[in-house]
C-alpha cells in the first residue's frame, strides 16, 4: 500500500478514533498489553533476527543494546501500557465554557490532533509507547523506526493494531512506514497529516522541517547550561554541576557548559575542575577561567555552541546573572538551564529571563523528563516555543475545537442591534 | 537598519518584555491609547495621502473603505485598546504545580512566545490591534502591513512605540518591516522568530509556509457548510442558510456549501431556493439538487472546495449525516461548519466527528470570530490542527515554561535508588 493510500486510510480512522470513549480506548489498550505478553515468544524471535543482522553489520555495543527487546522489556513496555490506562484522557475536556446569549452557548473541548507522523530511532519501546500515548489521545500515528529494527517493530506494530482492532477500534489508525521513500512521500501529506514528530539527530530534524509544510514538533540540539551565582552555596553548587554533567552524559538534558559569576570564580573554579577531573571530564575555559586554573585547553565560541554528548565542558566566567542570561539566551538551544543561588530575586530573574522550556533553580538539568516531571510516559522533549514546549506527554497530543450551540441563532440580530452579546463566563 | 539587526534587538527586548508585570503593560496601552487620540490630527493627515495615492491608482471602492482612518475608527480603536486592558494577563498564569519531591517543585507557567511576525492586509487598524495584543501577552512583534497604508502605518508605529518606551517598555519592541524584501527576510530569521501570522490571500499564505521553517499559524479557505438534516426545524434552517450565506459574504466564515438530508430535500430545497434567490444568491447544485429544483447550474467536484466569498452557493443532497460529515471533512477547510436538527444525537455525532476548528449546531456559521466568541479582539483565525485553532485572541500569543526549583536535587539519588518521587499534584 503506498504512503498516501495508507495515510487517507489513519485519517479517516482518526475521526472515527476522536469519537471513541475513553473506557473503550482503555480496553484496547489492556488487549494490546495482553497480547504483547502472549506474543512475547514471537517477539523475541523477530527482535533476534534484528540483532544477528546488526551484529553482522557491526553495530557497535551500545546500538545493539538499544535494540535488544527481550523478555524483561516486553515486561517493561506493558508496565508503560497499563500505567497508560490510569491517566485521564486529555481529549474531551471541556476548557471553558461561556454563555454568549440566552440559549447561545460556547464549549472549548480538548480533542486529538488527527493523524501524527513520528520517525524514532532504533529502540523498539518507543514503538509501544509512541503508539499507546498516540491511542490514549485519539490520535492515528504513522510510524518510522529504525531499519535494523525491521523485524520487531513490524511484529510490535502488527500485535498492536490487531489488539486494538479487536476491541472495536478503527481499521488503519496504525501505520508502519517502511524504508526513506515513505518518510519522504510522507512530508509531502500536508492535507492528510497534521504533525510531524522527529526523533534522531539534530541533522536528521532539520532535514524534517527543511522538506515538509506539516509542522513539526521536536528538539534540535540540548546545549544546557548549569550558572553558579556569587550566592551560591559551594557544595550544592558542586553536587548540581556533576550529576547535570555526568550522570548521564550521552542524553540532551545534560550539562554541555558551566557559567560562573566572577564574584565566586576563585572559590569555585579550583574546586569544580578537581572534581570534575575525578569524574573523567574535560574542561574547555574562556579565557578567565584559564587564568585561575591551571592545564585548562581554551573554549572558542564555537565549544559554546556545541552539544558534546561527551565528558567534555565548556566553561566560562561571567558577570553576574544579566551576563549569564545573555550567554544562554544567545549560545543555548532553550533546552534545560539551572542555576545555583542562595539568594531568590536572582533565580526568579534567572528563571523569567531565560528562554527555555525549563528553567531550574538549585537542582540538575537532567530532571528534564517526562517521566520526572510526573507526565507518564513522553512523546519527545519540545524546543519549539508553539503548542507544547519541554517534555511532551498526552497533552502535547490534543488540541481544542470550539462547539457552540444555539436555538436558531442568527449574527444579523447581533450586527443590527435587535440583540446583545452577555459573553457571561460558566 | 536591516531586518535581521531589528529581529535581533526584538528579540533582546522580548527577553525584557517577557518579565514586565501586568500592571506596567496596562500602563503603556493607556499611554498608547491616549497618544494615538493626541495624534490625531497627524494620523488623519498621513492617511489622507495614503487614500490620496490610493485613488489615484485606482484603488476599488471597497479597499478606498478599508484603507480609511479617520477620526471615528481612531476613536474605535482607542477602545479598543483600552478594552484590551480590562482583559486577564495571559502570561504569568500558573497552569500546574506538582511536588515531584520533598522541596522538589515543579511549575508550569504560562509565558510570551517571543517573537512574533506577523504580515497584515491593508486595514490599518489591524495594526493597532495586533501591537497591542503583542504587548499585553509580552510579545515583541515585527508587522508588515499593506503598502497602500504606508503612511498611516508609519506614524501609527510610531505613536504607538514612542508611548510605550515612554512608560518603560524596552526599545524595539515593535518593528514596522517595509518592503517585500523584509518579509522575504523574516522567514529566514528561524533563530530569532518564533511565530509568523500570515493574514490574506490563500495564495500568499501558502508561499509564506512554503518559505519558511518558522511556525506559521494562519487559515487558508474558509469553506463553510449548513448541513440540514432530516430532523431539522425547517424555519430555523432557512435563518441559519440566510444568515450564514449572506449576512457578510465576503468574509472567510460565511457559508459556501449546503448540504441537505435526502429525508427533507423535496421539502426544503424549494424553500431554500426561494429564499437564496431572493437574496440575490446563485445556487450551484449536484445532480440530486437538479432534479428537485428548476433553473440550477450543475455543481462540479470543482464548486465543493471553491471559497466563492460572493453570492453563490454549491448545494448537495446527502444520504443523512454520515454522509454529511465525510462530505465536510473532505472538501471542507477545517474551519466552521454547521448543522441544523432537532436531534441532539444526531448534532453530536457532526460536531465529534467534523474535523473543524468551530462546529456549530443550530446557529450561523457566521458566529464563528474572536469577538463574537467573547476573546476581546482577535490576532486571527487558525485552521492550523496545533498550539491554536479558530478565533485566536491573547491565549494564542502565550506558551508555558517549566520551572524547577530545588534544595540542591539530583537525579542520582532517584536512579540509584535512594530517593522516590511523589509525584503529587498541588
Amino acid at each position: 500500500m503506498d504512503i498516501k493510500h495508507s495515510a487517507q486510510t489513519a485519517r479517516s480512522a482518526s475521526i472515527l478514533l476522536s469519537a471513541v470513549k475513553t473506557g473503550q480506548k482503555n480496553k484496547a489498550l489492556l488487549e494490546i498489553a495482553k497480547a504483547i505478553e502472549s506474543r512475547s515468544g514471537d517477539i523475541v524471535e523477530a527482535n533476534r533476527k534484528d540483532l544477528a543482522a546488526a551484529a553482522k553489520n557491526g553495530l557497535a555495543e551500545p546500538l545493539l543494546k538499544r535494540l535488544t527487546f527481550d523478555e524483561k522489556k516486553i515486561a517493561e513496555v506493558c508496565m508503560g501500557v497499563k500505567s497508560l490506562i490510569k491517566l485521564d484522557d486529555p481529549a474531551g475536556r471541556t476548557i471553558s465554557i461561556t454563555e454568549l446569549d440566552k440559549g447561545l452557548m460556547l464549549y472549548k473541548t480538548s480533542c486529538p490532533i488527527g493523524v501524527i507522523g513520528v520517525v524514532f530511532e532504533s529502540r523498539p519501546d518507543a514503538l509501544v509507547q509512541i503508539s499507546t500515548l498516540c491511542l490514549k489521545s485519539g490520535n492515528a500515528v504513522l510510524l518510522k523506526g529504525g531499519s535494523e529494527a525491521e523485524h520487531t517493530n513490524e511484529i510490535l506494530a502488527e500485535v498492536i493494531s490487531g489488539a486494538a482492532e479487536k476491541t472495536g477500534l478503527p481499521k488503519g489508525w496504525l501505520v508502519l512506514m517502511h524504508g526513506r521513500e515513505d518518510v519522504r512521500g510522507m512530508l509531502k501529506l500536508d492535507g492528510l497529516i497534521d504533525l510531524i514528530i522527529p526523533r534522531g539527530s539534530n541533522e536528521f530534524v532539520r532535514y524534517i522541517m527543511d522538506n515538509t509544510n506539516i509542522p513539526v514538533m521536536g528538539h534540535a540540539d540540548g546545549i544546557c547550561h548549569v550558572y553558579v551565582d556569587g550566592r551560591a552555596d559551594m557544595a550544592m553548587a558542586l553536587k548540581v554541576l556533576i550529576d547535570s554533567k555526568c550522570q548521564y552524559v550521552a542524553v540532551c538534558n545534560a550539562a554541555e557548559s558551566l557559567l560562573v559569576d566572577k564574584r565566586i570564580a576563585a572559590r569555585f573554579l579550583p574546586a569544580a575542575q578537581k572534581t570534575l577531573v575525578e569524574n573523567g571530564v574535560e574542561i574547555r575555559g574562556c579565557a578567565g577561567t584559564r587564568k585561575m586554573l591551571k592545564a585548562v585547553k581554551a573554549a572558542g565560541d564555537r565549544d559554546f555552541g556545541t552539544e558534546y554528548l561527551d565528558y567534555i565542558i565548556s566553561v566560562k566566567v561571567v558577570d553576574g546573572v544579566e551576563e549569564a542570561v545573555e550567554h544562554i539566551n544567545r549560545y543555548g538551544s532553550h533546552h534545560t538551564d539551572t542555576i545555583v543561588t542562595a539568594d531568590r530575586k536572582t533565580a526568579v530573574r534567572f528563571m523569567e529571563s531565560v528562554d527555555s522550556a525549563s528553567v531550574f533553580w538549585n537542582c540538575s538539568t537532567r530532571f528534564s523528563d517526562g517521566f520526572r516531571y510526573g507526565l507518564g510516559a513522553e512523546v519527545g522533549i519540545s524546543t519549539n516555543k508553539i503548542h507544547a514546549r519541554g517534555p511532551v506527554g498526552l497533552e502535547g497530543l490534543v488540541i481544542y475545537k470550539w462547539k457552540l450551540t444555539g436555538k436558531g441563532h442568527i449574527v444579523a440580530d447581533y450586527a443590527e442591534g435587535r440583540k446583545k452579546f452577555k459573553h457571561k463566563k460558566i
